[in-house]
């Protein structure tokens, strides 16, 4: 069995790591930490782990040598200590935004501060198996990805990889996001009388995670555009491009299915009838799924593409899980076959 | 027109007494107080009231003469000071729970502390008209109502005033509340993923507002159950009574047509088809009615007795407006004919 | 008194126009009709009305005489009977879709059928205030308008008056709406269990009401794209365009600001600080406000422009009613001062 | 592996099963049938089962030999083909109705109707692990439990056992339901514009599950009220029955903890601290748990005994494939380990 910790489990990040490794059948669950709830027992914070486990949260000092040791701290702190945990674990993945771009500018123009150990950020494979599968295959070290950044890049590569849409003209991406993505912290516009009910846009534009998506898919000219809804887990990402001249439906259809056959946890869904009929965040709570769906308006080459996950599974626990899993040789999906359920 | 001020106007309650009388055709509103808001635009903390008023929040310190004083303080606040407030206004209406019990043995039992000005406790009509109107005529000093107590109170009044319940057996009331009951200050439990989809018992027995509905309906043997459910506004108390024997239907038809006759904003809602059969918060956000429904077990003598309000509204804000119409003179449903919307 | 009657009062329009009229202080009820509800209360379909009329629902061949007529049929139904509409009274408000555009091509177009009536298209005055005041106090016929159109509308107006963005550049208009955009009839898609939670793109592109922005915008390179979120009532359209060279924030400040003070129910939300910086519908229900927003990225002339309305009172019954006010010759906000709730 | 098909499987019931039994790894699932899908992917009417299984509805008449076959019939269906279906299979288990009440005058009473086959009423164990699990591991024949019957049950099932209630004076249940109780048919009460926000008693008594939880815990003077809540998935019973003389926490305790020890699924949740100190169904979805918690009043004796669920999982597919698990001789959790999510 490969032994990991986790480091900061007391978020929802951390809780739902918690949930998955502790039924993954290839890893113990050695420790977990969490200042503020130091001494207390997982199921106390994690209501939804009671009788599942007995562990309790211990002090990150107390993190012993592992396997694997997965960061899950707020943004900002794992840069500061990156060398001790390296010392603790050869294998690490960081959940956190810290070591996700690849260049020390590009993490001052989005995080606004410079980054405190940028020598490590070329260290660390960009965490989402769809991009860098084969890297993280003998990779040490993997970064988290944004949520919003993942729904993005999954939205737009099945197009970018087959080439088929303008990036010079401006991409406009509309992402409607649950509650969750805002951590377990509240602030005063996350209270249940204020939150609930909301179409909310809290960021134009300027989001961090667009640094996610210009590195990655390397395009200059994307706009994303958040607001929250009514609405706990979920994230529904909807870009507007254009295509190239002659791009047609069936050219859509084939990038779409390579993506979903090279890919597990891709699916493409595009029915003429039933209720489901595109991708929607609602079915996919606790679920590893990426639903990609694209509706081509051929009058003109407006193309909606759509991309719906879950914004602490796929947008964060489980990407890391998988990510790990290939890091250690294993069947990708292992202990990620969850499929979400219906109703919800 | 009547000059009326308000002490502590920037918290739900606070906000929903602006929402009235700013368009309440009698009353000028002159000022209004908040400590935490301090020179703010009232539309810059009550939304809802941009383009409807420049008025801006100011010391409690700054308070001027006015009619009608209403104190929208929370608990525990007002009775520190009010002498001055009475200096200030010869009527006063105050919506904490400071003024609603009478006896200070009564306030120490549920507020777990003693009062520190007992003797103000008797100069206060209990607020809820249904039950003193005619007192409120002829009063200076009129307290506010628990909207717990005032949905079980209006729950079982008509049948406590026809006498058509046992009173000696339990009587068990299960209480249903939206989230801003709370108030407008954050906890970890109103943090929105936390409380979204919630069904969650917060108080078994032993609530504060027992203690109303023993003093109002003379009640001993009343135990209250209190329930959170994925609602912002609304309360939904269901009584479980035991009729004498030979009580009918027709007897409690009688009872609450009377009820519901002698007062304006109570209903009776007992429908055979159609969706809205029985009492329900859904309809009510904004609206002062209280209504009130029964279902009774013929077979049994089982009685379920309901009263749907909306907390800030009949259950705070409202009451007291129509208490301050009360106390003025004018009729009682003035400034308060928003009828709630439906579908919402 | 005005008398006024409406033809079709059972949906949610309908009955969003009875609670507006019923309290309206310059005109009277005098039928509604309502095939499906002959012979049933009003209040037993619209629960919020109880208590405040004991009209019932008529056969809409007992509609007699009236100075307003309201229709509020489904779409395609009024265009049949325009002309025994118009013998019953002299001015007529439309709330459905049959009147709003002018040329019959374009009602072929968008609704894929030819109208009934053509040569009463023009007849018609579309029924927003902000774009046709003056048209109005002289008019008889007033069409409705359509909510996602009137979003769209208003969010847009201010920044073409002005002529400050590129109108040929593609235009994109994200609008969540609420489950009542949907009406009063239910389908397998808004059953509650898989209503509930959604964040669902039911239009990617060629709404209908995309053929009122056409016409009333003039704008050719228009795009809507819809998705349905969880809330019952509420509109929030965000339209991506891209600035003129050199617009800057005062110049859109500046914009905006003529456009709240020539408007009585047009807002400007724009706050560096609180829970409420945006437009957002939450606090706009049953309230006839345009809340409108924006939001410019001075480093490449992305700008968001915000409109949230209530779906059913500035995008349908509020609407109408300020139409009837002009054609009447009242203030335009007559019975319309419901400011909506905080919170909610 | 074990062959099992499941005759009916579009509604809600019969898609949980499939998710269920598509990872179950001692099952293998042959056939699902649905007359109103017949030809469709079980993915277009189960979206989350997209990529997980290709299995096709079939019409019933096609259902083969299986080692279990389970039955997924609307309530009053499967008692007219009983014989057939116990040609198929030699174990069946029902998650209808139909065989859940032992005598053919309690299934009238409940019903309203005869049973068509009352010489089956006695060959099926009632289906909840927890009250027959011996019974099953050698039964044949196992029905379906109802959900609110199942939360009223496991709620009452320690104090009864332990005898520390009374049994004589009324024992009343208020039961919060959310929207997939009522299957996945939809009615104008069901429709999202209606059924968001509420709190909507539906049945103040005599609900159909009463009779289940008279015939298993022997209890005559039970009274269970029905409420609506705002929720896709979930159940919270909360009984209110008095203690005898005497009774203390530490008995209360006791009680709940033999039940917790002797049954994988039940859990005790009462907290002095956190955010989630009683039983909530919220955390529950997917879940087959059982969570279940006390609140003396030991002034009086008033207790409040409550018990969440997800009334598909442990209210329905997930006991019956429990039952499944004890027929076949397999531990009784296999397949049902998925623990729920938080937050959600």
């Amino acid at each position: 069995m490969t032994r990991v910790s986790i480091i900061g489990g007391s978020g929802y990040t951390g809780g739902e790591l918690l949930r998955i490794l502790l039924d993954h059948p290839e890893v113990e669950v050695k420790q977990v930490s969490s200042r503020n709830h130091l001494g207390e027992f997982v199921y106390q914070v994690h209501p939804n782990l009671r009788k599942r486990t007995q562990l309790k949260f211990c002090d990150p000092a107390q993190i012993e040598d592992a396997d694997v040791l997965f960061l899950a701290l707020p943004h900002g702190q794992a840069q500061h200590h990156i060398d001790e945990f390296a010392r603790l674990a050869g294998k690490i993945v960081d959940l956190s935004a810290d070591f996700r771009l690849h260049s020390p500018e590009d993490y001052q123009k989005w995080y606004g501060e410079s980054h405190s150990s940028p020598e490590w950020l070329t260290k660390f494979v960009y965490g989402l198996p769809e991009l860098h599968r084969s890297e993280m295959v003998n990779a040490s070290y993997i970064s988290g990805v944004g949520c919003n950044a993942t729904a993005t890049n999954l939205a737009l590569l099945p197009l970018v990889r087959a080439n088929l849409i303008e990036t010079s003209t401006p991409i406009f991406v509309e992402i409607k996001v649950g509650s969750s993505e805002g951590g377990a912290e509240g602030n005063p516009g996350s209270h249940h009388p204020e939150r609930a009910n909301v179409v909310r846009t809290f960021s134009a534009f300027g989001h961090r995670h667009t640094g996610e998506v210009v590195q990655e898919l390397g395009l200059k000219n994307v706009h994303l555009t958040m607001t929250s809804v009514d609405l706990v887990r979920g994230v529904l990402a909807s870009a507007h491009v254009m295509t190239k001249p002659g791009v047609a439906n069936k050219d859509l259809w084939k990038a779409y299915r390579t993506m979903a056959n090279e890919n597990p946890f891709v699916r493409v869904v595009k029915e003429q009838r039933g209720i489901y009929r595109v991708p929607e965040p609602k079915i996919l709570s606790g679920s590893n799924y990426a639903d990609l769906g694209f509706e081509l308006d051929e009058n003109n080459g407006h193309l909606v593409a759509m991309c719906a996950i879950d914004n602490l599974m796929k947008g964060a626990a489980g990407s890391a899980v998988q990510s790990m899993n290939l890091l250690l040789g294993l069947d990708e999906t292992t202990g990620l076959n969850f499929p979400g359920l219906h109703p919800i």
